[in-house]
Formats: structure tokens, sequence, C-alpha cells
């Protein structure tokens, strides 16, 4: 069952006219800007729905503001796989992140839907509300309200405005007592799926247009701060200095040659840094300083983690300076299902030839969903893995690949009926 | 000609009220801040002057706010001695930083006119209008104005509210037309003597109240940048990183490692860091850092900055970023006068048995002086080296030694009618 070249073109050819389209839905004219339970959240709702519906899908808006679709299986009561991805951005985004994923699955079922094939298993498509947090500041409110996670306090967390989720809700006729309804059964969907652009170079210096996911990254976030003393640029010797931002500089290099060093999958990033008082003639006294570190299991990136809070006491020691770190965010790695990732990587080298298994460095919905279900994603490379910026891009013919390895990989699935 | 030891006590105590009196006009109740060409500028004038008055002296402002006393020598035209410092301040100054070298100067003074002495030479005493350059970000107007030695353009010059120099001088009631009679005549001067808090730890490290100095460090400021490539903080694998920060850090720890290594007098500090775009999750893509190096000597201190700008560059090529430093202030080292020097320390030897030569990391106004006159200056210690803010201390009895030493060494240069 394979979607033949000119299917596949033209298929891909619609996603991406259809990605253009939701980048008109947007807060303002110049910028692509669209948050959950915006009013541009509903049009693009609206307009995904008709596109599902095109295809052959009962269609419906759930709790949480997620726009769904399902395609029957041969039986009507039929467990489904369920595909998808979100449909909210960042502030002035790309046009793919989030509803790539969205507009090749419907393609998927238009394709099952013009063959007239019902497969053992639904196939149900979600584009969810929320994963970026941009309004909120919470993330993944979308994949949470399915897989039935929300925490209670959300619901009166506020945005910039002091508009509380709640409110918000209420406002696009959503009702936040409603939430738990939103959550699937554990046993109406068999497995999860999501295509998304890789958001990295990985692919495009393999010179392949897809890969498959071993697992979405853990990731910890540090507050850092080396405490020295502040003195004259001119007038302290180098011999009697207590720099700061020199003991953060050692500390650095550390931090880049071990993660280096211990594992190619381990990616630690220093984003920010301040000095105070922050003067060209002062001796920075305090230096704040932010630790970001990612991996695909949780095992070796706390042991990187810790090695680098011993060697940031130790240079703090010998410097005669205090080291402090916070862990302010933590989130555990998420593995992929094997059996997806091997049906996908199937489906991968049927189209490409070969596949390639990495690991996604950004956070996805199938972080939420795997609490629940098996997940499996595929990525489609992107230009030099600029993402979350307007210069995001992607290949016609990329997506054309995207989307044939996309069904075979659906097809397999749902004629097996379970991963 | 020795002042003793109860007299020396007396004028400490004095010059120590003094500062406490003068620390009191200040533009804020709370905090000192006393700027050029101010209110509080020309009522610390009108303090010090009276000061001077009682010491025997003739007492004048000059064409540029400096505030002048001249204590005639034997006969009446003889050239003179300058003594002077400053009284500006920065914000939220400390009380001694300047004024201490004019209040000390005033007791040498007072002391020779109890006496009823006078000497060969006429000895002149000068409060400098600005030192600090806090109110133009010009720096040294004061003792430039007798040193002949002000640009043309400084008179229009603004302050941060869009005030020129010539309208703040019209303000006080000054005409910036006049200027050029603040300069002093060649032969009016034989030599400049400044006493200053150190503003650094080394006297205090040494036990030492007092101290000589060899040389006004030069300075050399730049800006820096290193640019890279900004990226996802998860998705970029650490080979595959143009990461602006890491590069930054490398180049710190090369920076203080090597300046150590060439010459314990040698300084150079990273005093402002930046980091584009700036964000825990993403890779900085651009790096902006400030350069300050110093030393006693301009050969080792081009040195210094020429291996450390090269390593920049290798750094960068290795990375392949680019990296940019541009200089924006210059300033030359400013040797002291060897005989003024020696005359000093054999000053500072009478009165604490030895003596320490050290230089000055931080500018002064016998930079400006120094193009005209030999210029030797005479440190203090002050605890912790802190300055530039109010915690700045000086203990009594240092300050009773100094004003000894600083007497001892007048009589003597005076004695012998030139350096």
């Amino acid at each position: 069952m394979m979607m033949n070249a000119v299917e596949a073109q033209l298929a891909a050819e619609r996603v991406m006219a259809r990605c253009d389209a939701l980048a008109a839905i947007s807060e303002s004219p110049d910028q692509l800007t669209r948050v959950y339970l915006s009013p541009q959240h509903l049009r693009a709702n609206a307009q995904v729905g008709e596109w599902m519906a095109q295809a052959g899908m009962r269609v419906w808006q759930d709790e949480v503001g997620n726009i769904c679709g399902r395609y029957d299986g041969a039986s009507a009561g039929a467990p489904a796989l369920l595909l998808g991805s979100h449909l909210d951005t960042v502030r002035n985004a790309g046009r793919y992140d989030g509803m790539l994923g969205v507009l090749t699955a419907i393609e998927t079922v238009q394709w099952l839907h013009q063959q007239r094939r019902r497969l053992p298993l639904a196939v149900e498509i979600v584009g969810f509300g929320d994963e970026e947090g941009t309004r909120f500041g919470i993330t993944l409110l979308g994949s949470r309200g399915i897989a039935g996670s929300w925490p209670e306090s959300w619901t009166t967390h506020p945005d910039g405005n002091g508009i509380t989720v709640a409110q918000a809700m209420a406002d696009v006729g959503l009702d936040a007592e409603a939430i738990p309804r939103a959550a699937r059964d554990l046993n109406d969907i068999v497995a999860y799926l999501e295509l998304h652009i890789e958001q990295g170079p990985c692919l495009e210096q393999e010179g392949l247009a897809l890969g498959v996911v071993t697992a979405i990254n853990g990731a910890r976030r540090l507050s850092c701060r080396f405490s020295g003393e502040a003195g004259h640029a001119g007038t302290v010797p180098m011999a009697h200095r207590k720099d700061a931002l020199a003991a953060a500089a050692e500390w650095m290099v550390f931090i880049e040659a071990t993660t280096r060093e211990q594992d190619p999958q381990l990616v630690a990033t220093v984003g920010t840094l301040s000095c105070a008082p922050g003067a060209v003639n002062v001796i920075p006294g305090e230096v704040t300083l932010s630790l970001d570190v990612r991996g695909p299991q949780d095992l070796p990136l706390e042991r990187l983690l810790s090695s680098l809070l011993t060697q940031g006491e130790a240079i703090a020691l010998r410097r005669g300076l205090r080291f402090e770190a916070e862990e302010y965010y933590r989130i555990s790695a998420t593995a992929c299902d094997s059996d997806l990732q091997q049906a996908l990587s199937s489906a991968v080298e049927t189209v490409q030839g070969r596949t390639l298994a990495l690991p996604s460095g950004a956070g996805h919905d199938a972080i939420a969903i795997a609490e629940r279900w098996p997940v499996g994603m595929l990525f489609v490379r992107n230009e030099r893995g600029i993402s979350h910026h307007p210069a995001e891009a992607v290949m016609t013919e990329d997506v054309a690949l995207a989307v044939r390895a996309y069904l075979h990989a659906v097809c397999q699935l749902a004629q097996r009926g379970a991963p």
C-alpha cells in the first residue's frame, strides 16, 4: 500500500500551501504568532478541521481546544493510531514547527480516503492547541489534556495580561470544569506518532530528508552564580583578584570540553551570562549564568551534570570565590517505543534507502503522550536547523518523502493492529 | 624642619573632619556626588578657599573652575612647587579620593605659615574642578586647564542633559572664551606633587601606610566581539556549534593566564560581557565583551595587548567564528620624575622606616600635568583598596604619617629650589 511519486508530490505541494495558509492566521500581520486560546487559535482549528473533513474524517474540538479528527477503521469502534502535532507557535515563528506534522498526517488519511481503504485500526489526528507555552509559560497544555495530566493549578495560571487559563477558555467558549473530559481512555489509543521538523542540523549534515527519533532528550536547567570580589581594574594586581568572570570562563571551558568528551549525544549550553557591577574598569564581583544540559538518557545526563557542578565548586574554592547552582527546571528523557521506531525506520528505508536514528534535542507533545501510550517520532530535515524563526524552511521534495514514509508506517502499524 | 607627632595628629584629625565636611556638599543628601560646574562644586571651592586663606595663602578660582592658593616663597615672584588633587567625585563616591590630597597639602602650608617659614620656592595648591569626568564623560578638565591642553571641541561637549561645557560654565559665572588663561606659564611651576589614596590593596598587603608611585599606568580599552551562530541548545550537537560564548570563555582564560605570566605589574580585565540572543535555551551567536589592559610602561603593555588579540583571532579561526576588537580609549603610561620619587621616598623612609615603590593603576590629574612639568605622587593606604564607593576609608594615623612625609618632601624640594 504505497503512495506513488506523483501523488506524493501533489500531497507535499498541498502541505506547503496549507502551511502558508496557516501562517497567515497570526495575531500580527508582519510575523507569525499564534497562541493558545486566541481568536487565531480558533480560526486555525476551523481551517484544519475543514481539511480533516475533506479527508473523510469526523471532526471535533475537544475540551482543551485541540482540533481532532477520526477516520474509522474497518470496524467502527476500533482503537486508534493517533497522529499529531501542534498548531500554536512561538512569537515571530516559522511556519513548519508543529503544523507540518498535522498537515502531513492529514495527507496520509486523505490518501486512504481516496483509495477508500479502511485499516484494522482507526486513524485519528490531533492538532494540539498549545505545545510552545508562549501565552501562559506552561507547556504541552494540549497533549496533557488528552493524556489527562493537567495539574489542577493550571486553570488559575495567568498570562502576561493577568488573564487566567480558565478565563481565557471561557473567552473562547470552553469550560475549564470540562477539562478532565478531554482525557482519552487508555484503550481508545494504541500508539502515537508525530512528524516534526528536526530543528537541528543532523539530517542536513547526513544528506538525508528523514530520520527516526530514538528519544526526546531529558533536560536540566540551572541558574548558577560565582561570587568573588569587585575591584578597580587598574589597581588590583592579577594575583590578588577574585574575578567572578575569570572563574566563570574557566568553568565554561570545562563544560564544553567535558560534554564533548563524555558522549556525542549530550549537550550543555551556557546561553545567558551577566556580570556585576558590569563596568569596563571594574573587576566583576559576581557572575550569574545559565546552564542547560540535555541528553537522551537520564543517567549519563545526571553524571555529566554532577561532574560539571563539582568542577564549578572546585574552581570557586581554588580561587577563593563562592559557587552556587540552583536547578529550576527538569524534564526526564522520553524514550521512543522500539517497535514504533522499527516501523518508522523501515518506512524511511523504503522511501530513502537508509535511515538515521537520532535523539530529539527539543521537547514535543510526544513527551506528554508518552506517559500513557507508546510514542514514535519521524523527523524531517529543515534548512540549517533554523527553527523558532521566520527563516525556518523545509523542502517540498523532503515533504513528499515524508508523506510517503508516514503513510507507509501508518499502514504497517495499523495492519498489525498494535505496535 | 619636621612636624612633631602631636602636630601631625592634630593636622590629620583636621583633615579627616574636613573630608567629612566636604562630603556633606553633595547633590543628594544620602550619597556623595559632586560634579564639575555644579552648585556643589562652587560651594566646595568656597570652603576649600577659606581653609587655604586660613593657612596664609592668597586664593583665587581660575578660568576653568579650579580653586587655587599661593603661599609665597622667600622672594615674592619665586616659581612654585605645585601641590594638588581634585574635588569632584564619581556618583555615590567615597570622601577621600581627591579631597585627601588637597586637604593634606593645605596642612603642609598651614604648618609653614604657623612657623612663619618661607621657602626658596612658593608653594601653590590647586583643587581641580574635574578629574573623574562624571558629568561630561571627558576627564581631567581641571588639570588640563592648567596644563593648557584643553581641546577646542570640549566646550561644546554636552552632559547627559544636553548642557554643553560652555553653557555649564556660563551658568556658574565662568567664560569658556577665557579657558586658555587658566594655563600656567611653564616657568611659574617647578614641579607637581600629588597625594592620593592608593585605590588598591598593595600598601595594605605590605603593612605600610605610605608608598611612592613609580608611574601612572598606561591603559587601553577595547570593545571586542565574537560572532558565531545562534542555535537551539537542545538540537545542535557540541561538535557542530559555533558558540560565541564558548570562544569568549577560552579567550578569557588565555587573557588571565598570559597577563599573570608576562609581568606582575600588568593587569587585564574583562569587566562587561553580553550574549545575544541571550536565552537559556539558545546557543549564543554573538558575544560582546570589554577588555581593559594597563601597565606602567607602554611597550610591555602593547606586547601583551598584541598577544591577546592574536589569540582572540586564532580562537575564532579555529572555531569558525569571527573576532573583532576596536580600541576606543588609550592613554600612555606616565612616568613619575625620578628626582621627585627620590625626595618622596626619602620623606616616606623618614616617617615610616621604609618605603614601597608601586605603580598607580588608576588615572590621576598628574597625567595631564606631566605633559608640562615633572610629577611625583605619594600614595596613602586605604582599607581593602575600596574606592569609588561610600565604604572608601583611610586611617587617621596613616593621614598623620602622610602629612609629615608630605611636608618633609615639600621642604626638601623647595630648599633645593628645583627637583
